[in-house]
């Protein structure tokens, strides 16, 4: 199999965000032959004003959809915020749906979402489902990765999720995106 | 009946924007004793940031949601983006909602989206009544504003909707919305 | 306060449903001064047919359009399947959304769902809330009643809600329908 | 390109169905090399109930799934009912997910909705989408085929679609699913 190039796109900006010792503990589950890279922050992102993008989009939003374009998947990792995506996840998705050359389209993607309740971000996971369909993106069905009670399934300190359950879930499902990814890149 | 407050929350920060015209619109639509208000802009309230929220509410947070918790009825005017409500709409929220005092419990909440295609803003609409379930928000069920083809049905020189039909239509769910507030007021 | 009446239409067919079960266990864990009634089963109700109908409803459909509209509240439990609601329930929602006095129409309404799983039929109830908007029925925003795990929450033998944290929480949105049904029966 | 054979699911029951015009429409829009058929009528299925199936699954379950297992594609032509998927259509999606061969996983589908408003049935369709994430099913983004006003654009004498912009936008998701069921297939 020729290698692959993932990149995550991580919807939190708190500091000691769960969901950040998520998105970095990716690259070390990621199977023989998958590399994978966190973007830049969604907080470099201006708020979405058409009236700013007719002036030229910002530097952010074109490295960022460029880095998207290049990827053979994304990986979404994000917090649920009152039963749906994060403001400022939205707003950079709201950015690059923009971009000429639609960095999202025939896209393989993942959603990986966690929370500190049982359901885990489900209700986050079908909103940017329904998004992404806008975005003709190609998302992983199963496993869907719905971290409930997060604070106990990772380590901040060693910045690793801690859990083995965890651990192989969602090992499991970078193995479903890498084969989603190759058939797409052949 | 006691004269009633309503605010408006505007999703879109374009200055063109016909959502903008429409939210303008609804003052001179509003039934007798009830005063319609905007509030500020959505673009004024920084990305949402648990380690901001550490240091203090932005200013611009806390005024508006004093700004809610004042009120006798919301009514949210915003575009469709992505199949779903505009990320600094959304951003607003995030913010708003953690606000101590819950400006949105319990509060008469109306929906007006318009879209240029025919559907009107439909999927955004309910993502944010989904949204608002947990915001514990009452959401007016109908009638459902979404206003499709909005170039067509807004003057954008005399700042007002132009279409009798859709004047009338808003208009109408202004009356549903008073009569809710009335309920819940008194 | 006088006297409420609140009903309790059943989405699952199955003779040992733990729903079953959650619904059986409500009367007992209502607030004084309510009394609750189980609905006839959603499998006495035909598949739905505008065919059919213009020959007429069913008694079926016709007798529990009845006890809804005059009902001061109504409480929807179900289990999840395949993200979404039970056909056999909204089949029976399909019918009742027919008939000439829209018996949902300004009606408090309740749900719970029960599931095996951790995320208790979460889904199915923003798929159930987006359904009754249709039918402008009040739905009660919180608490949420999501019973995950729910086998090893109910005693089939008792048929009873067994775990008490459950059936304090259960009780809990009863009190909070009452309420509710009280101030629109007013 | 070898030829494929596409299949399609119908959830009205109406004899005078427009959906019904639409899904025996597709045949005579197939690409070259694409055969399309319709199933059997989901009327044929009883009420889901794990009792029954418990007791074996009926025939007409049985039949339905091993054609959708056949086929490399599948095509759902639905109304759309109180803002979401027919009970009845539900109900045999239902039946389907139990079947031990799950003919719907890896199976790519399209979906199409036709009402007589504007919006087209678009609600239908993400809740649609959300439950055949389940399914593992591989659901076509685009073109979405949304028929609003849908009165208008078929004839039901010559039973077909009339409108020729309807034809073409029907006929170029039969072009893209047949791409997709290629890829799928090969």
């Amino acid at each position: 199999m020729q290698p692959l190039r993932f990149v995550v796109l991580l919807g939190s900006l708190r500091k000691a965000s769960f969901n950040a010792t998520l998105a970095r503990s990716l690259p070390s589950l990621a199977p023989e032959g998958v590399s994978i890279e966190l973007l830049g922050s969604v907080g470099d992102i201006p708020h979405y004003d058409a009236d700013v993008q007719a002036e030229g989009f910002p530097e952010s939003v074109v490295k960022m959809g460029k880095a998207i374009k290049q990827a053979d998947a994304v990986i979404i990792v994000t917090p649920e915020y009152n039963y749906s995506v994060p403001g400022v996840l939205k707003n950079a998705l709201d950015w690059i749906s923009r971009l000429p050359d639609t960095p999202f389209a025939g896209k393989p993607v993942a959603i990986q979402t966690g929370s500190p309740g049982l359901i885990g971000g489900a209700r986050a996971q079908y909103h940017l489902r329904q998004i992404l369909v806008f975005f003709d993106a190609l998302v992983l069905n199963k496993p869907e990765v719905m971290v409930g009670q997060i604070p106990s399934k990772v380590d901040q300190e060693k910045d690793e999720i801690s859990d083995a359950a965890t651990r192989d879930f969602v090992a499991n499902q970078l193995v479903a995106l890498s084969k989603m990814a190759a058939l797409h890149k052949a």
